[in-house]
């Protein structure tokens, strides 16, 4: 039996979030039938983590097992051709029989795009904002995230989670022109956590909360607190990183 | 009465084309609608030119009248927020009382977007194409159309066309990592010719055509000749050009 890693892109608009759910099209089952079919055994995948419904995904991973998948660049145009359009595997390497997508990945990035001028061609990808925002507030606020290691605040009350524990490497918002883009990167992320941070921060750039008292929601943890959640749809998993030791 | 020139965007996926249609939804349709809801009055308007169902614009124009706009940052807020999220009014300005958005366009140009690679963001904006294309070879073929001024192979058979003349400035394909990008500009444009060129174009690309056969296909003037047409969500309006006289 081998183990594979595959990478996965999605846009999420028409799924119920990455994980199976009952009587909902999600990209995990939806991966899962189109592998079935082509390697003609049933297949299951484990991903990196999950992702809500509307959610994307520039960079995913997934493993599965399997005794042999034969030439990739065969596999790989087989499964894109059973996939709908809008899945997409953009590669797949064996690894380690341990290796594991979700438990060995050691960083994680998401990105929140905020449109900021009407675009035909965005609709379903970013989130069209129509408040004045300081950016630079903003960014003010984003630090104060890395003094911290305990996102209680911004995590969703029901939760399977044991503990609340993240080690934020960076959280920082970029101008562009005709967007607003928040890129966060942890090693691990709790459920509605970024929509959670990014609507409390969208208050702090309206001037509607001040640096003290965004300081204040973290160290309150309390999900009550913080800011209503920024929309799923201009949120995108866009990296995950492992350690070089899973490749064989 | 003044009158108003209107810079449209819009993504042609829900539409049956620009123009108004029985049964249909239409791009003018949906925009005389919004604009006669915002401004209290029937508001008709004359575009640049037709697109076909499925055909997106990033710049068409087009003009109606009116006696007074008012300001017109507010204008656009108000229209943009009536506007279903495909469609975006980009700018608005006035012009002489008899500018014409379709007889004084000077130069219309096109591009047709051939997507290389699966991408799951771009379903409805790609002709995903699977062949191997000889883009020299493609890039010569679409030299041979600024000989000629006679389109007739490349319309469609119904067409309220009087005549075929065109005047194709420029033709050529850009090749970049993940697409292939055919622009085209011209005085004007017969019903589906740039849809006809790219799929004739493409048999060139594929080694299923000789230079010398394409060059036959367009003196013959006869549109049976000419390979199928690529498909409509790769197409874009890209650009349409007016003399300056007639902004006021």
């Amino acid at each position: 039996m081998k183990r594979y890693f595959l990478e996965v892109a999605y846009k999420g608009t028409n799924y119920h979030g990455w994980q199976i759910q009952e009587n909902a099209g999600s990209v995990q089952d939806t991966l899962q039938r189109a592998l079935s079919k082509i390697l003609r055994r049933p297949i299951q995948v484990m991903g990196s983590g999950r992702t809500d419904t509307g959610v994307h995904a520039l960079q995913q991973f997934a493993h599965f097992d399997i005794d042999e998948l034969g030439a990739s660049s065969d596999f790989l145009k087989r499964v894109n051709a059973v996939l709908p359009s809008d899945i997409g595997i953009l590669d797949v390497r064996e690894v380690a029989p341990d290796a594991h997508a979700r438990f060995d990945a050691t960083w994680r990035s998401y990105r929140y795009v905020i449109g900021l001028r009407k675009d035909p061609f965005e609709d379903g990808l970013v989130w069209r904002c129509f408040y004045e925002l300081d950016v630079p507030q903003m960014n003010e606020a984003a630090n104060l995230l890395l003094r911290f290691d305990d996102f209680e605040s911004f995590s969703r009350v029901k939760t399977e989670a044991t503990h609340f524990r993240c080690k934020i490497k960076s959280a920082k918002w970029e101008q562009k022109p005709n967007h607003l883009i928040f890129h966060i990167t942890a090693n691990r992320f709790l459920r509605g956590m970024v929509r959670a941070i990014v609507g409390t921060l969208v208050l702090v750039g309206r001037g509607r909360m001040t640096l003290e008292e965004f300081e204040g929601i973290i160290k309150a943890k309390r999900r009550v607190e913080a800011g209503s959640s920024a929309p799923p749809q201009g949120l995108f998993l866009s990296e995950v990183l492992y350690p070089v030791h899973i490749f064989v």
